[in-house]
């Protein structure tokens, strides 16, 4: 089933220990939609300035994104320029840019709105909210935030949480929207906000789902609802980990929407679509910017889901 | 097969967010034999003082250990007092009092030298080597450190790693050592030291082995020999982190001597070890000091077995 995806798509410049390279495309929208891609199809809501051209439109057009509702603003595009030298899990952010972003008002195409599954990327939670109720026929929703929103826009940010299926965060956001320190309690009370479904993303160490008796309603609370925990792969060489938290997002909404085409999306279907987020992850720091997931192929993916059941399964 | 430890016994003072215990039993050589006892006999080699009473010794004595090489010495048992206030991941020591640990020249009981199995839990390096060249009889020995001896201790440390087959430190200590901050290149610079697995313990993320084209001798470098890695469990209350990887060093290291009567020790083989010392870890931290290691039955833990692997695997 289609994915429409809501969120930035913007220039970056990063810093890291193996180089620097300007004003690559970047944006939680594009590593969601490319990683998603291998998946299913998917639409995309953004807006971009003039200096978003052929090249940059031509990144999503290959990979049969649908590019219609990416607006043409006057101005430039987000930009963003960050360094991970110290510490390849966090980035140092030098220059944020909103541009043409800082007025974004999503605008929906009408044939976007058969959508059944919908992405809100990490953006300001009124967005969010106002993309969640224009497209009410979206049976399954997930989103992403960041800390700035927890701290600072949290009745707005709770009022999405509300409409959410699935959360996608990080421990540190997890802790701080729950307020606990423990990672189980911190997950039973995002639960209780409103997503049936927490993924909590740990870095190099993997990421954990937390389900909740919602998650899977034609069953009863049993063994399937322990969580799951899917693990990253241990690289040699992280080149550049912008996106990885996006491209996670992909692959395992770009896995869920492609099941849920042959019916319900049972525990055996998340666990996988948290591996295929993990892969998706660990395919993106491979290279700077969204360069490794424009050259990859599908083979590709599922020799690595391979690689992630033998790096956790016993036999 | 029998597992002959050498390390510290001793008495923990220990304040958690959970409450705080006065005089706790301790030490790593305690948390590893108690942990190692559920899977194969265990006998310990250590120095303890005039406060070590029949209390403490009922506890290795309940769970079958062998203690004779535990010899008694006039003045005072190590020990520690540490707090977990502000990260359960790291302890902040308050004392350190070695008392008659500081002359400890490990004696080896007769009775103790078939041992095929020997782990050098983290002591001076220097006594490490000394209780592995006395006992060459071992056809596995497995050890543990930390970094005081990594930083100040490297050369005497270096020489013990040539004479180990597995060595188990956590990130820190494995990026300390290699001198380098990517795991992947930090294991294999440590596996270049001597041990042929590697076992990187990263607390309530689970621990990763790396293999070396010598952990596995009667098969050719293949896809057994890509890294491994184990959850934790997601717990909702640690209430004592204390002696979590020495439990974890017990279990694992317990589990593969048990295997080892059987023959070869197969990849499958160390990945269960590997399961079992995660399950073994989640259990020490439930309650203070040993108290949970002390009431465990082996159905519990084949049960946490079972949960583990619904934790991590796809069907």
């Amino acid at each position: 089933m289609t994915i429409t995806v809501v969120g930035s798509v913007a220039f970056d410049s990063i810093e890291t220990p193996a180089g620097r390279q300007d004003r690559c495309l970047g944006g939680a929208a594009t590593y969601f939609s490319l990683a998603a891609s291998f998946f299913t199809d998917v639409r995309v809501i953004a807006v971009v300035g003039e200096d978003f051209g052929p090249d940059q439109e031509s990144v999503f057009r290959t990979r049969g994104i649908d590019t219609r509702g990416i607006e043409r603003a006057a101005g430039k595009s987000f930009f963003w320029e960050g360094s991970y030298l110290d510490n390849l899990n966090e980035a140092k952010t030098h220059i944020t840019d909103l541009n043409v972003f800082a007025a974004f008002e999503p605008k929906i195409p009408d044939v976007y709105r058969d959508s059944q599954f919908l992405f809100l990327a990490n953006i300001d939670p009124v967005l969010q909210r106002r993309v969640r109720e224009a497209m009410p026929q979206a049976r399954m929703v997930a989103g992403d935030t960041m800390n700035y929103w927890i701290h600072d826009h949290r009745a707005a940010l709770l009022e999405v949480l509300k409409g959410l299926d699935v959360l996608l965060i990080n421990d540190t956001e997890a802790r701080s929207l729950a307020g606990n320190n423990n990672l189980v309690r911190a997950a039973r009370a995002v639960l209780d906000m409103g997503p049936h479904t927490l993924i909590v993303k740990h870095g190099e160490y993997g990421a954990t789902a937390f389900f909740s008796r919602d998650s899977f309603p034609s069953k009863e609370e049993g063994p399937d609802t322990h969580p799951f925990r899917a693990p990253a792969l241990p690289l040699e060489e992280v080149v550049d980990p912008t996106g990885a938290g996006d491209s996670f997002a992909g692959g395992f909404f770009g896995y869920l929407a492609s099941s849920a085409a042959a019916g319900e999306l049972t525990p055996p279907i998340f666990r996988r679509a948290m591996f295929y987020g993990s892969v998706m992850g660990s395919f993106a720091v491979e290279r700077f910017g969204t360069e490794r997931l424009q050259r990859l192929s599908r083979q590709e993916i599922d020799d690595r889901f391979i690689l992630f059941r033998e790096l956790t399964h016993l036999d």
